[in-house]
């Protein structure tokens, strides 16, 4: 193994992909430069693409190649319902649900003070300045049920009430599909309390 | 996730690295993107480092940058003894227990039928025109003890003493540490078969 600096550096590089150890990026550098040598190549190609190529858009702030992505562009979508998300992969969720025509504003993130991650960094000053515009009639937060989602959606509803929106949050309840034996109780009981 | 053509490029190649579905491309994208962008640009290029620099070492086919390896250009190493192992990372792990100081031989591979690979894929020829140099006294198989590793080493010793080559397997037996108890009847069997 010696010899093979720059298997090392490749080694070393796929390490810092999320959830990748020693034993996975080996096997994955193996299998690059044994089985799929064009396969690396196109990866390079990509990643250095789309570091070039991909920014934020300026109004949502999810990752776009162009100043407003294809959604805020969009001037068939209802500007009055604004769906406050947590990352452009929730986001395109919600997109694949076909339910919701509105606009999105997305967090590239949540509020977590262990790690760091603060109002600024979710851009809570932009989406309060967005609500505000006289457009937007209400927000729908649609950060995860976690505890840093749930902790994120509580100080957006504050701050966005006290500057006098609307807010809602997505419905808690039983998943579709699922039987109620295998629910967890908290799923039931707050199914139970938002019965309509 | 429209108008971002370079997002999705990026996240259809991170698929072709093993183990890696749509949500985990996707996660691994994100990340880099929105957290580590210099990763991203270190990745890109050790990938680019490592199509450009690394070949195969002429004499025993593991990964190297040069026509011959560190080990196969290590006049202290005792050219006697030829070990054949799959892969580098075996490889690695041989060198790791410090037992062994001879040669190795990488197959980069092994015998799979049903994978289209056959005694031309992992060298075989080039192993037997070694083995029969007059140097190597004894050629020490230690591909995986697998169904296709063992087959591999079927294949391989029967070839190799047809040429008139000393063939040795690593031994099979109860792993350092463990239990009886805990230990598959297969490999109990083996050690009391094996019994010294």
């Amino acid at each position: 193994m010696s010899d093979a600096g720059s298997l090392q550096a490749l080694v070393q590089a796929l390490r810092r992909l999320p959830g990748v150890g020693v034993k996975s990026a080996q096997r994955m550098a193996y299998h690059l430069l044994q089985h799929d040598r064009p396969g690396a190549q196109v990866l390079a190609q990509a990643l250095q693409q789309a570091c070039e190529h991909l920014g934020h858009c300026e109004r949502c702030h999810t990752f776009s190649e162009q100043a407003l992505c294809a959604i805020c562009r969009d001037g068939e979508r209802d500007a009055t319902r604004l769906c406050v998300v947590e990352t452009p992969a929730d986001q395109a969720a919600m997109e694949r649900t076909g339910a919701f025509s509105g606009l999105y504003f997305v967090l590239m993130g949540r509020l977590s003070p262990l790690d760091g991650v603060g109002p600024a960094d979710i851009g809570m000053q932009q989406l309060l300045q967005r609500a505000a515009d006289g457009v937007v009639q209400e927000v729908i937060l649609a950060t995860s049920f976690t505890a840093e989602g749930e902790a994120t959606a509580h100080a957006l509803s504050q701050a966005l009430r006290r500057a006098g929106v609307r807010v809602t949050r997505l419905a808690r309840g039983v998943p579709v599909g699922s039987e109620l034996e295998y629910v967890d109780l908290g799923t039931i009981a707050h199914a139970l309390a938002d019965r309509r």
